[in-house]
């Protein structure tokens, strides 16, 4: 699927969306639970801007808000963004896509990408890593969320998804392309099968920090 | 080392601890980062009561309660013990082994064992693991904090330690015994050895969880 295909598929989703994932998001501990760790390292860091990537309603932008990080979001689907805008009115939120960021080079603190490469074909992901380290201030960290997939040897498997073809990625191999895009993993947590009840699977997220200079 | 030594190493290094431990546990993000995580998954639990097994001066106890959980404190160490309720008077602390807990079978909703096996010898785990398992409630959880090794197939690499020979861990070996003892594995943290200046080893947090009846 083509990103403006992508992002209608969206809007057709956006309002769906708003009502579930955040209640989601906030009623899980483990699904939320590295986004306090980011935002205290963003902090002692030095405070600088964080960039929510695939923001949709916003909900996790608002979140790193509450734990005192400057944080905005940007998604691809302007439905999501408005939804967005109307729940966090005193928040920014873009319409844009994580491949072509508007920030500066090396200007941000932080980059969040919760599931938001979930519909990143492998081929691409190494462009979509390489924006990420473009924009990343030296020392800024990046929290990528994702579903996992253990198998021994492939990036990723794709499954299907309610909005469009997704992919689950291997926590180690991803860990690999993130190397190789110039970012080094500073944790990753793991979550079992058991805690996603809708498909079973793992879940992961890889914090990694582009090197201080 | 037996026991009565490592608790007369410990009442030795006391004041010493009491004095770096907190302020390093709660200066560094990824070192305390499963402890919100493990309470919110209490509470959520029902609220019962969570034994912090070699709680040293009683620090993560307190955070454990600053989070709403009805956490006490047990070490080996008498000094040790002296000192956390000096500086926590409200809090329950008591000079135990977690080889031996007082708790009655399936009372606790909760252990934290934190960085409390570096002293078990790998061949004695299996006895310390079927002891939380035998006072955790049903449903109840098991946060154990460790040092990491990473090597192919050895359960443990010992190390040297200032008070006593140390073990570190293989997360997923770990795991393995932690399965045979009856507890299922929830998620895994896993933080770089970049993370700890001291010795480059990595850490690793397993969160398990006794089967709900």
């Amino acid at each position: 699927m083509t990103a403006p295909d992508l992002s209608t598929a969206y809007d057709a989703m956006a309002t769906r969306y708003a009502e579930d994932i955040p209640d989601r998001y906030h009623s899980s501990p483990l699904n939320h639970a590295m986004i306090p760790v980011f935002a205290e390292l963003i902090r002692a860091a030095g405070d600088g801007l964080v960039a929510d990537v695939g923001c949709g309603p916003g909900h996790v932008t608002a979140h790193l808000h509450t734990l005192g990080v400057n944080a905005f979001g940007v998604d691809l689907s302007p439905e999501m963004i408005a939804l967005a805008r109307a729940a966090h009115p005193k928040l920014r939120f873009e319409v844009g896509s994580m491949d072509a960021l508007t920030a500066d080079d090396a200007s941000l603190a932080g980059i969040l990408a919760n599931y938001s490469i979930i519909h990143t074909p492998p081929g691409h992901l190494p462009v979509t890593l390489t924006e990420f380290h473009r924009v990343l201030a030296p020392g800024g960290y990046l929290l990528l969320g994702f579903q996992a997939y253990d198998g021994p040897d492939e990036l990723a498997e794709p499954f299907d998804h309610l909005v469009s073809l997704a992919y689950r990625y291997s926590p180690d191999r991803l860990a690999g392309l993130l190397h190789t895009a110039g970012l080094t993993e500073v944790a990753r947590l793991v979550i079992s099968p058991a805690e996603d009840p809708r498909r079973g699977f793992p879940q992961a997220y890889l914090l990694t920090r582009r090197p201080a200079n």
